[in-house]
């Protein structure tokens, strides 16, 4: 992953030429290829992170066998391993030629026993390569303790084959992208194009793939709406638009992992190692949920708890939606602007962020912002699904993965206010002179923010940087600000950049990532800090 | 005033002693005098504390006539300083026996040209008696640069009797009160009884007076209501009683300053020196300010920066009232629950704390809930009130007096997520065994606590501590949490705790006070940190 990183991450095509559509993608790719060409890099972006992930685990597993002899294992067919699909049968496994038992593991599984079963009697790849938190040495490392066989040597491996991989049918990507996991594609901008322009170009707006993109015919799609209360809708994508009146709203999405690298580097974490990129701004067109819901005969207030769910197009293995919830009170609020959209800076929306239709809800995490949507149902409970229940919340340090009570916490909805330094780049040596230094600052909950504060020396001293943005109405600041600050620096000094965000609220991003840190790395908003040298 | 504090901070009665009314409260007063006795605790608190300021400035005056020889000044009658009232004729003031030309100041006021030149002519005293601001030795040090000359020693001082002083018709307090200024009432419950129940009881609920506590006579109280788009409503307090339902709120009040005294030991700052213990929680009774706009045929709603603007009958000497407002949305927002009070914890509002009528903001700076409400009138823009504009505003750590733009910066409203520790105390011996930490916090907006975070070694480590507190609607939660974190401890270790609130947004509070110092002390909510150690 690193070496493709490497080479998509050089040599990108001005903004000007991106477009969109295959075969001006195409146009671009040429532009950006390098010394490599485009087409080797377009198809390492579309294959060729799987093939390196599956290598590594290979080699690893090799050396493994030379320093320990290896054990002398009894030999099945995958006939025999299919016998073991439940507890009572003993669950068993395959991945690569080894078979495993895994049915002391089941109940273990952190993402819920579930999962596990859907591979019972089978080969572990086709889902492992759905869940990029598989890809990590330590997960195979623990499976090994469950080895029980070996593969007949007579049995050829599962074929990796097109048809087999539910990722096939994604579409492309720019190759500026860097991409932290291919399958689900997960790919956020180089933080040097972020703050180029107050709207993210399309293609270069951070994408977070929990699953393979769904194909949607857009003639034969319905989007359901129901719930205790209304009458149900089924919409088609021409009902949706003409329905109802195209409301627009410029509005930022965060990841919950945003920055989720700066946090690993204090204990490791589990989730995508996101850089500063995880966050784009774009102008939303759509239909306003509140109109939908109110056409839809669901009144102007529900009290107590209850939330809108939303699921997605996009299905795991098991044929579970991608799902999240957010409170009704702000799905049905004229001020919280919460859209069905499906238009994305001013295009049809791309295939990557929900094509054809997707939920957009400004100043809260990206994750209740489903995309490809099918359904929307009123609920006297938040959403069942594993990303609101058992992912996208908070914890304190100490809780780990032994001790860890997803239902101590609450779902993630509104953000802490953020900021990023997006120029100069970490270790750059800039010129004596005048430095400028550029970044974005946003908050969640609609609260504008009001201030900068930039250091050059670590955080002993600060300035205030000037703020550049639209002036949104009050309470509804759902975009970033872009910001700069210039400041003169001597030849040969050491710079310590040091941003800190104030929104309306007058809250503050912590000083330091440690105190922060928890098990799944969300959250990630300390003081932002680049180390750079002035050049003699 | 320290030696003030010393008398009045032992031997407290016991919480359950405590009760309303001013018979009872003479009950209170004799349990806490200690040694001293009651009633000399008591003339304590409602004199001795300006003679003791006016006494501290008179012995540092002698002592810098001692240090270098006085030179010689003319010498001048009250006649003829009182020639000198505007800036053409000369501005003159007289302090002491001490005769003053601050024309060239005039403009540099910090509070405004316009408050200097009431003194114009006349003593600074009875106006700094106004303000604690002054009440600080560089004050007076800065005063002398504009030194003239010296009254004629035949003319008498301007005598102090009690028909002069503005404040004589305060009303008696709790002699358990931590007092930051008599003049006006600022005063603040030790930390340790601040967390012993939920709602603090009313003698014990923090105090910020900017003015002299106004005498109102509850028979011909009148609120007005006016403004465009609605008819003017003239509302007895039988009428406000009557006519509109009463809507009882739990919500915790915080003054902006809250903490300031952690931010001066930064750098100095301008302002009353609070503790931990500008916070307090009570339960409120009155009409919804909602229904009451509504009646006047005030709308639901009005685009743009429409406030609703507050004004108190408490006045300055100039006959200016204190003033604040909100943003028109959230006065009248069915979910924002602000209140015109009349009650506090099921009993008529004390007199300190509005009486008859207040305003309650829930989730926002205690400035804009105004007390002793006069006036309440919509408005297309903010209150142009001093304590709007030129107060109560956050700005970068390298903002001083001399480049303070207060246009730059929005009014505080919602407050930042904010805890502290109220046990043990600072610098306590607490016994080896289990320790009970204990403390509040809160965040502004409605948010809901959702985690406290404690460390016992200044930070490294850190356990969630158990809350206690009302199960909120959601974003409606107005009220404090009450926390507790039971922990070991050796015999003779020395322990830095430090405690860190999480809110429903996941905002977090920033690990040092210093980045966030400004120059008025506001905002002051980093990690709270109390140094004990265990005996041994």
């Amino acid at each position: 992953m690193l070496l493709l990183r490497a080479v998509v991450g050089r040599r990108l095509p001005p903004l000007t030429q991106l477009r969109r559509g295959s075969s001006r993608f195409a146009a671009g790719a040429a532009a950006g290829g390098g010394r490599r060409g485009a087409a080797p890099v377009l198809a390492a972006l579309l294959g060729l992170g799987a093939v390196l992930a599956y290598g590594e685990r290979r080699r690893r597993s090799a050396q493994t066998a030379q320093a320990t002899p290896a054990p002398r294992y009894p030999v099945y067919t995958r006939e025999e391993v299919r016998r073991h699909r439940s507890p009572g049968d003993r669950v068993w496994v395959t991945h690569g030629t080894e078979v495993f038992d895994v049915t002391d593991f089941v109940e273990l599984h952190p993402g819920g026993a579930d999962k596990v079963l859907l591979a019972a009697g089978g080969a572990l790849e086709p889902f492992w390569a759905l869940y990029a938190v598989h890809s990590q040495p330590h997960v195979l490392e623990l499976l090994r303790e469950y080895k029980v066989g070996e593969l007949s040597p007579e049995e050829a491996p599962p074929s990796p084959d097109a048809a087999q991989d539910p990722f096939a049918g994604d579409p492309p990507r720019h190759p500026g992208m860097r991409v932290n996991s291919l399958k689900p594609f997960n790919a956020e901008p180089p933080a040097e194009l972020l703050t180029e322009s107050f709207l993210t170009p399309n293609e270069l707006f951070f994408t977070r793939n929990h699953l393979p993109v769904p194909a949607v015919d857009p003639r034969s799609y319905r989007l359901r709406v129901e719930g205790p209360g209304g009458r149900a809708l089924s919409l088609s994508l021409p009902e949706l638009r003409s329905r109802f009146p195209k409301h627009e709203v410029t509005a930022t999405l965060q990841c919950a992992g945003n920055r989720r690298a700066e946090m690993s580097r204090v204990r490791p974490v589990k989730g995508l190692p996101w850089d500063i990129g995880a966050i784009s701004t774009a102008r939303w067109g759509g239909a306003r949920l509140r109109d939908v819901l109110l056409h839809a005969g669901f009144g102007e207030r529900r009290d107590g708890e209850w939330h809108v769910c939303f699921e997605g197009l996009d299905e795991d293995v098991g044929g579970a939606p991608y799902g999240a919830s957010i409170p009704y009170g702000r799905a049905v609020s004229p001020d919280a602007d919460v859209l069905l959209a499906y238009e994305m800076n001013g295009e049809e929306l791309p295939r990557d962020h929900g094509f054809p239709v997707r939920v957009v809800v400004p100043g809260v995490v990206g994750a209740r912002s489903v995309k490809w949507l099918r359904r929307v149902a009123v609920s006297p409970a938040e959403s069942p699904s594993h990303w609101q229940q058992n992912d996208y919340k908070g914890f304190c340090p100490s809780v780990d993965w032994d001790t860890v009570d997803y239902r101590t916490a609450p779902a993630i909805q509104e953000l802490p206010v953020q900021s990023a330094i997006t120029q100069p780049r970490p270790g750059a040596a800039v010129p004596p002179g005048e430095l400028a230094v550029k970044g974005y600052a946003w908050s969640g909950g609609g609260r504008r923010v009001v201030r900068v504060d930039v250091s050059l020396d670590g955080g002993r001293t600060w300035r205030a940087a000037e703020l550049a943005g639209e002036r949104p109405a009050p309470g509804r600041a759902w975009a970033w600000v872009l910001w700069e600050l210039r400041a003169p620096v001597a030849a040969g000094a050491e710079l310590e950049i040091v941003c800190k965000a104030v929104d309306a609220s007058y809250n503050v991003q912590p000083d330091t990532v440690g105190p922060i840190w928890n098990l799944r790395g969300v959250l990630s908003n300390a003081w932002h800090r680049v180390r750079v040298t002035v050049a003699r």
